[in-house]
């Protein structure tokens, strides 16, 4: 096949090598970015009529073609080719085949410096509006089990040591929480990067008599840029992307541990049905929770795409430099990445068979309402520390002599303080416990309930 | 020394060993909240005595010494101890000398995890304060020396290498855009931080009838958190400060990196004063940008931050860790290191001396004027590609004949095309090309005018 | 105090800026490498003399105040000040007052760009032979502990569901194969930075006649560096390190992991010491197993460290940049994390109480032992797969009826293939299952008692 | 089509979704390894065939087919299918399409656990002989290059100031030198990924008695594992190579950063030929180091998977997780990386033409000669500060006056010290100061002459 001529071969003497063109080229990863490419050259196209430099005609003929190419891209029958480097040449290459050198005014008054940034910044927008509902789909789950499980009982961990008795469905709203961060967060990354930077051509602008602004407007922006310098130099959309998706699945990653944990053995407290673990190829007893484990270790790809990012910015010198080509894969990477972990975790949340029992017996164990205890004997006058050491002997006794609290007897209790009276024993249960909570936002069963409906709420506004 | 006992030996039978004990600690770096944890505990202490748990009396005698203790904070004669592991033992440590038994009654109703989470949202909100005064100051800067040197010709360069002339004003109100968007990021971490973790305790929650919402109010806190094992298992506003915290440091990197390559023999650009240089051991002659070197060394340190925190959390179930102890020397020294970064970036540009003449001269060479070369012949209804071919053939014949733009007579010029006409020449030189710009946000001097007033409004608004 | 003058005032017409300063100086953390400053100039002094640039008086002189400097750094009463810059103007500022002007004649034919190499390359060596001794300590205590408890049984996990049954001691002896690997890697960390860079000079070497082989084997180095830029452009040896450092705190971050689910009520295979935990300012019965927890959390400081320097280095131009100033507190942040980690991983290994019961209870559970089952049928002639799909059958059918495969008759069995017979039970204990393996490495008692011999003969031999 | 039954499915009751399928399945990317599976797996058959396990014409029919399967993958015939999840199981369906049941005996003895990282590691010891090679063949024309140019003569820097007149030829081979470590630090880490999990198998080994040493001496490796646990919980291979990788990529990055500075118009120093170059889209005189900067933006594609996978491995307890299936994209992605940009190091080294010329002029401007300066002054007795104080004034008096070094007169030079005699002109050239350099591995042309030779010596033993 002959190679068709570069865009800006006028200057050059010999043809770049084939090692070269594979190096440099672009398009086998941001082709991805056509639909955007296109609707952008839509946009440009009508901003150059306007402008008086495409006749009605030219215009006309341009925007045709170029629907003809969104269509072809759309149903996979454009072809990408590696030697026309990246997605903006192989568009206005197709371009040229349909419509002759009219292609060539389409370039007029931009570069690919702010062609692209547009398409990225197209692109980011569609992918935040993807991930957000995405979140949101993750958090009615979490709201709709934590609603079926309202009753149950398990112990709160500190140091994954069990500490004190909560409701299940308080401990999963705490993700909810996570995640209402994360939804905020995305919303702020995509403010911040629907900003138009066409206009600022290859980093100057031009002096040609575009209205830039109807441009901008006619993408979907909310504002052009206000510096064409910025405009082309500027990766920080991409940046605050990345760093966004790490903390959505840092989250993830905790919530992958706690399943893995949780469906051990040793734990028990949910079981994973069938269709979502898969098995060993060796050992036939086994089922895996694989998918918890995938999310936890893809986490690691979402870093590394923003530690990649960080280290390609460091450093650089205004205006365009050719390492931000190296942005699209980490981004598309850690978009889909970042998906499809949401789409999981639902998968795991929604499937996850509860067991209650198993969970309460363990909230119910050794020791979980000492601090119940404690806030008893604060209740009776005793300072807080004094209290705090008097229950720490009642343990270790407890622990010497193989007891558990609720094993003993008042006169065991009064023999370490004779403060403790008949009503001790009403609150050393685990379900005893967290009834006795009142403080707002605590794992109460009416603040646990109370959260539910103002998520419920917050998740009905945002249709 | 006598080893105080811990608040927490009464279970166990054997002291901690020295090594753990110095392994553990965290008072050597977490004094830094002391202030804070004062604060947070003058608010409790009003709430306990609300609450009717603290008496009139009991609230006056604990109140008042915490004011003592806060003033031998101030005046840096409050003596941490290690072998009292952390700010907040050490503080009730104090306060036990002071009015003895008594301190024991401030801990009821909270816990370090709960009290350590409000401490670092309160110094969190204080250091976003204060780098968000930071980034004001550096901008204005910017925008003087823009305002300054209005009129000043630069080559603008993308991939360093010279492409068109632009004001050195627009560029450098790039940086002024950079920061824009970074008092942004700052000003969402610290509202996302707003959020009073007190009353989550443990993580659970507390019986005691405390009123959570006002003791959150007294510390100035926005919002108490919506759930008590996310409020102590969460440090995503650790993440998300260090990640705003990167890209500042990704801005002046790059800030850095064209002030080390100004201010070199080769370019001239700029000459850096004598009071920010230091000079070489060995080398006489040498003057070094150093502060820009470090500034640009520095981004590692807060890059680094970023990366340790994100490691830190991966995967950690909930509630509390101890691995959170972690968080607070990255976040420190991330602040630390933004602040003097900017502060020393606004010594950078408020001192360098802008070599106009060099910057003119060079954006003056050989064919930085192609672009508007190319419009011209657009304007003259040839297609933007061909009249891109075109000039870049023009200027491979100046390169073998050694010539420049404007050395070409329009004779020459008509070699090429017969559509050049006299009118040629008054755009070949950098004043020309940048004064016939007239997009909007583009390096016409007028534009940039208008971005200049611009900013100086935003800025007036900030106070 | 009045600022003593700056080495390097002579070209410069206005004082250093307070603030510059301050960002600048070094001092407050590279002082830790005065006693290698000394070293390197006391043998620097040497060579002088020799190359008869110092007369043997002078010699003595210079010598005898290093000597007397080094005793009081060593007595911790040099005063390091900032207004020095950095440890090496503090020290030679110190031979002034001690000898005068003939201070002067010492930093002839070199810099402080080739002497910051080299005193980082001393500590180094030395950082290194610490850690491999604490690696050397820890592998030892494992060895120990692995022999101690040769008999005792575990469940071997993958997935963090129970595998099969494996010896405890086969388990730990896993960490002592990674801390071999981390052993050959400091090494060969150490080899590469055994080179000394002196006479490198600012960066092209000198005209001054110096033996610099004789310097280098004077300071103890292997070799002399072999280009001048290159040492001192280069800043591998910190990066290398470092990687290595973060290798061993991923090894300690799984050890951590694994005591930390180890210690907690769920699995109960082991129980830490008191004297290593620490405990909850409000739960009594808590005993937290902190000091895992810090070890784990820790390995974000390296890692952190890590991507510091590799972000600091990236895309710097040749040779010597201030950047590199960043390189110390890296460094030394990451030596001293992992010689404490490695400590107290000693710690946590040698005080773990083993809970031999508890282990073994779990390994003898469910169907730990379907492997053994499947190669009884292969051995029978049965394919491999065919194998597994039928032992799959009769786990799944146990689930559903309840049982182990403990339970099952020989008719049970029958019922899914005719090859089973009598001997099938003698396979299905835990204790059988790891002593019938045979396999080199594998968990075969045999195996593990030889691994466990091999394993002291290679710490003998390290001696 | 129907999915083919996975090799786990006897125990489960429900089907894998198809969502959660295409989350987990591998084989998209580590069909990669498919050449190394068959590998391993014909060496596996002809030990379990030694073993008496299979017989001699099963083991006929196994190993043709596996033959023939290898082809197929070779030939690009082979179809790999996402439904069956990995390359193991994608061959052992293929193996089972063409001798039926036998194909379940081959996995007999071994799982995937055990198996994939064999495959890796046969993986890895390729991609490191394979860079191992790409790194001699860039050190060849870096020494080429160096002794082509051997008398040019260029500006050295610190802080990118000039500093002192060097050989551009001792310049370059400061990157043979980085080069020659990276040489090393790959041999280390594949010695340390030379050694065979196979007989691991899920983690415990086997009962079955297969000569593993046969097995690992067949397949290439220097040893086998040593603990059947840690072979299959360790990736330290992956983390230790791509820490190699990135500092690889350092080196190339600090290369791409000097030639994109020396390529500027403001250097100078080197044009590039257009066949490794690209242009720009709109400004028709551009001729972009796309290819330098695209290795110096690659480094951080590097960066990041080392960042990745440590992220993925942190906190991971023994043996086996699924969270490892993670390592084979970032590995494969940064051998990629990292053997295309030394390829295109070599191709920009040895196309780039050496502006000799403009180099020396930039070396005898004014000052660089000061060393030489002082150390005539040292030389004269002076003791070195002094002199440096001294030459400094003479400096700043140059600059005020306009002057350069060689336009003083002696008398001039008097003027500062009377020491200064007729002799002092002729140091004062750029050539003259290298050529009286006279150190060990300093800029001396003897000295720079015998380091290329040495360096030829070390290529040729290479062989």
């Amino acid at each position: 096949m002959k190679t068709p001529q570069k865009p800006w071969s006028g200057r050059f003497s010999s043809p770049t090598k084939a090692s070269i063109e594979q190096f440099t080229e672009s398009v086998s990863f941001d082709c991805r970015l056509a639909p955007y490419d296109v609707r952008a050259s839509r946009a440009h196209a009508d901003a150059l009529h306007s402008a008086g430099i495409l006749t009605k005609r030219e215009h006309q003929r341009i925007d045709k073609a170029l629907r003809e190419i969104l269509m072809e891209i759309e149903n996979g029958k454009f072809q990408f080719k590696a030697e026309l480097e990246d997605v903006h040449m192989n568009i206005e290459h197709r371009l040229r085949k349909k419509i002759g050198d009219l292609a060539g005014k389409l370039h007029t008054a931009r570069s690919r410096n702010d062609l692209i940034a547009a398409d990225m910044r197209l692109y980011i927008k569609d992918a935040a509006t993807a991930i957000a509902n995405l979140i949101t789909a993750l958090q009615k789950t979490i709201v709709e089990k934590a609603e079926k499980n309202i009753k149950v009982i398990m112990p709160g961990y500190t140091h994954l040591q069990r500490a004190q008795p909560v409701l299940f469905a308080h401990h999963l709203m705490a993700y909810y929480e996570m995640l209402a961060r994360d939804y905020g967060r995305i919303a702020d990354a995509a403010m911040r990067a629907d900003v138009c930077p066409l206009g600022s051509c290859a980093l100057a602008g031009t002096a040609l008599p575009i209205d830039w602004e109807a441009e901008a407007k006619a993408l979907g922006f909310s504002a052009t840029a206000r510096n064409s310098i910025d405009a082309v130099s500027d990766r920080d959309f991409v940046i605050e992307f990345l760093a966004v998706a790490a903390i959505i699945m840092i989250h993830l990653s905790r919530l992958a541990e706690e399943i893995i944990l949780w469906s051990s053995t040793e734990f028990g407290f949910i079981t994973l049905p069938d269709e979502i673990c898969t098995g060993s190829s060796i050992m036939p007893h086994k089922k895996n929770p694989d998918v918890a484990e995938l999310i936890r270790g893809k986490t690691g790809r979402v870093v590394g795409a923003l530690t990649a990012m960080i280290t390609i910015m460091k450093g650089l010198p205004l205006s365009y430099n050719r390492d931000f080509q190296e942005d699209k894969e980490n981004l598309f990477n850690a978009v889909d990445t970042v998906a499809a972990c949401l789409e999981m975790a639902r998968e795991l949340i929604s499937g996850a068979r509860i067991n209650a029992d198993v969970m309460e017996r363990a909230a119910d164990s050794a020791f979980l309402t000492s601090v119940d205890l404690t806030d008893y004997l604060v209740l009776k006058g005793i300072p807080f520390r004094t209290a705090h050491q008097l229950v720490g002997k009642i343990v270790r006794s407890c622990e010497q002599t193989g007891k558990n609290l609720q094993d003993l007897t008042l006169k065991e209790f009064r023999a370490f303080s004779t403060v403790f009276e008949k009503d001790v024993s009403r609150l050393l249960s685990a379900r005893g416990s967290v009834e006795r909570k009142t403080g707002k936002f605590s794992t109460s069963p009416k603040e646990v309930q109370k959260s539910i409906h103002h998520a419920q709420c917050e998740l009905e506004k945002r249709k």
